[in-house]
């Protein structure tokens, strides 16, 4: 497998899945992983991932639920192409296939009601509120720039048959900003979880399942805590993460 | 002080100040508790405690900080002479006031933006949705009969200035529906705190406290953890009932 000058390749830790990674680029984070395991698809699944970078969160689906499959859209026609090495890496690309578009001409791109889950870790920033950092893919990667929530919704209410659910992730304060986007496109919120670094603080994300023409009905789970004390992962971001 | 005979007196375990309640009819509970709690009065906080029912959450608003004053509307009138009395009991009847009436014609009771703070623990069955209880007052306290969560929010932003809070407790699973209401009359979520049984528990209950005309940005609180075991309250709990 060939790697351009500035990538590198990852072993994901799970089931020997490895991912190449652009080395001043934008990389994977807590919440890519954090999704997957919320998530947690089921056998069969036809997953769809909006926006996926680098593929890390099909590959960890994946490594979930080796019965998935997957189409994964990534806007940056580069950032695609290194996906799908990454695919092609691991020998799954007949299994997760990679496209490269605009969510926002999700109708061109892919077929309606045919997957059973679809997830996102969409860009937090809202566009123009904060600093956009210099680097072409960490901007896009980060901000809403190329799309809002409001597009995923609607790419999402696209892709989803009746009772498939979109699951993401999203800063706890724009909590309601994010229900409101999916009720407005079909997605009644099913399941929340707040996130909070310490137990002690304030959520930082939540992890958001909502489902495609279900009846209204939340189910607040148990908080996810991610460090028990400074640079301490909690026993659950330890099982998250594989660590034991 | 004179009692009717299906009536006793509780300690509230705050300063002394006691409570009339009837042995047949409802009842405070946790709930009232977590509220007052959740809704912690500041200084010469000018309160409105809507459906007040036994008149438990200003008193207990009091217990917390005793240079608020209040008013209490009920629409049941034996239950808002009920309350009027126990303000009596502990000659707090010039600063908590009971007003008999019905939220829905707050315009009539009381004026408009004057508060600093408006409470509510409303009633949580959806009409019709689940059996009555045939005792009346447990039914007007229980269900939305007489009114709705909508009817709720329209007369606390009535009373409400321009930064003036309104907090309240409700179903977990409804809390969208909470959000939504109180959004369609420009109370903005600003504090979220959802309270489990025990710590592996779904929620099932969420203390949401909104601000009138506020800007959007939610604080979604470390969640609050009723017991530790099967009847051993947590320590936070413990706190909250002033027991340490």
């Amino acid at each position: 497998m060939e790697l351009l000058h500035n990538e590198r390749v990852d072993d994901l830790q799970r089931g020997g899945l490895r991912l190449i990674q652009r080395t001043d680029g934008f990389r994977f984070g807590t919440d890519a992983v954090l999704l997957s395991d919320f998530a947690s698809p089921r056998r069969h699944d036809c997953v769809c991932d909006l926006g996926t970078g680098t593929g890390v969160i099909p590959l960890l689906l994946y490594g979930r639920e080796p019965t998935i499959t997957a189409d994964a859209v990534e806007i940056q026609p580069d950032m695609a192409e290194m996906a799908s090495r990454s695919m092609t890496m691991n020998a799954l690309e007949d299994r997760i296939r990679v496209k490269t578009g605009d969510l926002r001409q999700i109708r061109e791109l892919l077929p309606a009601a045919r997957y059973d889950l679809v997830v996102c870790n969409p860009p937090y920033g809202k566009a123009g509120g904060t600093l956009l950092n210099p680097d072409e893919s960490k901007r896009l990667a980060r901000h809403e720039e190329t799309c809002g929530i409001s597009d995923v919704m609607a790419a999402a209410a696209w892709l989803l048959h009746t009772g498939g659910r979109f699951c993401c992730v999203f800063p706890a304060p724009r909590l309601l900003e994010l229900t409101d986007s999916a009720r407005a496109c079909k997605l009644e919120p099913k399941r929340l979880r707040m996130v909070h670094s310490f137990s002690g603080r304030a959520a930082h994300l939540c992890l958001l399942e909502t489902m495609r023409d279900a009846r209204p009905g939340l189910t607040v789970e148990p908080p996810l805590v991610i460090y028990d004390a400074e640079g301490v992962y909690s026993t659950e971001m330890r099982h998250i993460y594989g660590m034991e």
